[in-house]
């Protein structure tokens, strides 16, 4: 299979979320040039995207839009949920915690941990919070494999490094700090605000050129 | 000036981050070799993003680290800070109020806005809520033209609207809700989670195959 793209991966939910409200207004199919048009891309793109998915669209009738939505669920694998964890349970944690969807894109939020007496014991958002002193032995006993950091800097690396020698393969980190292991089988995603606001600023400068 | 990518936008700030800890260390000097090895990149991906600051190393002895931290600063324009307004503080309003380095990335949060009587009035990491009834005012009266949305989903579109009227150029969105506008003076960048676990989970599974 031909290598896709970061971007196009990246903009596939993005595809889906706009093809559900297509669908919600009792539209049953759908151009490229129109999907181009709403989602300020061009016609090509949406096409080299969209066949990253296995489905074409046919030439003056466009895509069928429920085809399409369970091709991208398909492709990105949203049909099976990667249970994992959140360390952290500060104000990101609690948002992510209560981000409506996750399970929609694979990931179910299994419990949380954190080191404040305050909210050891506690559910948010309905998942239970844990001493992070048990974090350990929960990822053995469990098997988890995603870890979601949501910790300061100061304390991520040290964290991760626990996860990783329990059993943790990909760490999905908010922390602002680059976190590194040796492990060569671990993947590590560093969600960067840092790099957002550069493309949202270099499109602002691009515009008042 | 040639286009840059937004892959390459994106990685800039991590190379930065990645120099400012090299320079911490002592080192003058180093090669794409060294960065692409410890960032997990190609060479040549390493090469050609950082000529996109008109910066190239030389053989043998590589980047300059002072240097080149300065021209991803010029290129990037972190010397320039856009003032900005937050819009709705729950907890991820409070997140990213708190985050700190902002100002580094040339944005300085000036004020935010609720609709909790509880927080009205009060300053959150140092930044003063206002009611959201006094936002469009505030917009005019400051010319504030970058707004960051983090509301729910349900009033995102309607926020956005009074923004865009009331003078905002750009707005930086975390509502799980895709906002469209007509005027083609703004810039509307959704900052979506289930893209990056799409990347995410597309890598463990490329992995395990």
């Amino acid at each position: 299979m031909r290598e896709v793209s970061e971007a196009t991966i990246r903009r596939l939910p993005v595809y889906h979320h706009y093809l559900l409200k297509t669908k919600e207004m009792g539209i049953a199919a759908i151009s490229s040039t129109q999907i181009a048009s709403d989602l300020n891309l061009t016609p090509i793109q949406v096409r080299k995207d969209l066949e990253a998915t296995g489905l074409k669209g046919k030439p003056k009738v466009g895509y069928a839009v429920s085809d399409l939505l369970g091709a991208i669920e398909t492709f990105l694998e949203w049909n099976k949920i990667n249970p994992a964890i959140l360390i952290g349970a500060g104000h990101l944690g609690y948002a992510i915690l209560g981000y409506q969807g996750f399970e929609h894109y694979g990931l179910k939020i299994a419990a949380a941990f954190d080191n404040d007496f305050a909210k050891i014991g506690k559910l948010i958002h309905g998942k239970p919070i844990y001493s992070i002193d048990s974090m350990e032995k929960y990822i053995r006993e469990h098997k988890t494999e995603v870890g979601i950091l949501t910790v300061p800097a100061s304390s991520a690396q040290e964290l991760a490094d626990i996860m990783i020698s329990a059993g943790i393969k990909a760490i999905w980190s908010f922390a602002p700090a680059r976190i590194t292991t040796s492990a060569k089988d671990v993947i590590i995603q560093h969600e960067n605000l840092a790099s957002s606001l550069a493309v949202l600023f270099k499109n602002i400068n691009k515009k008042s050129l």
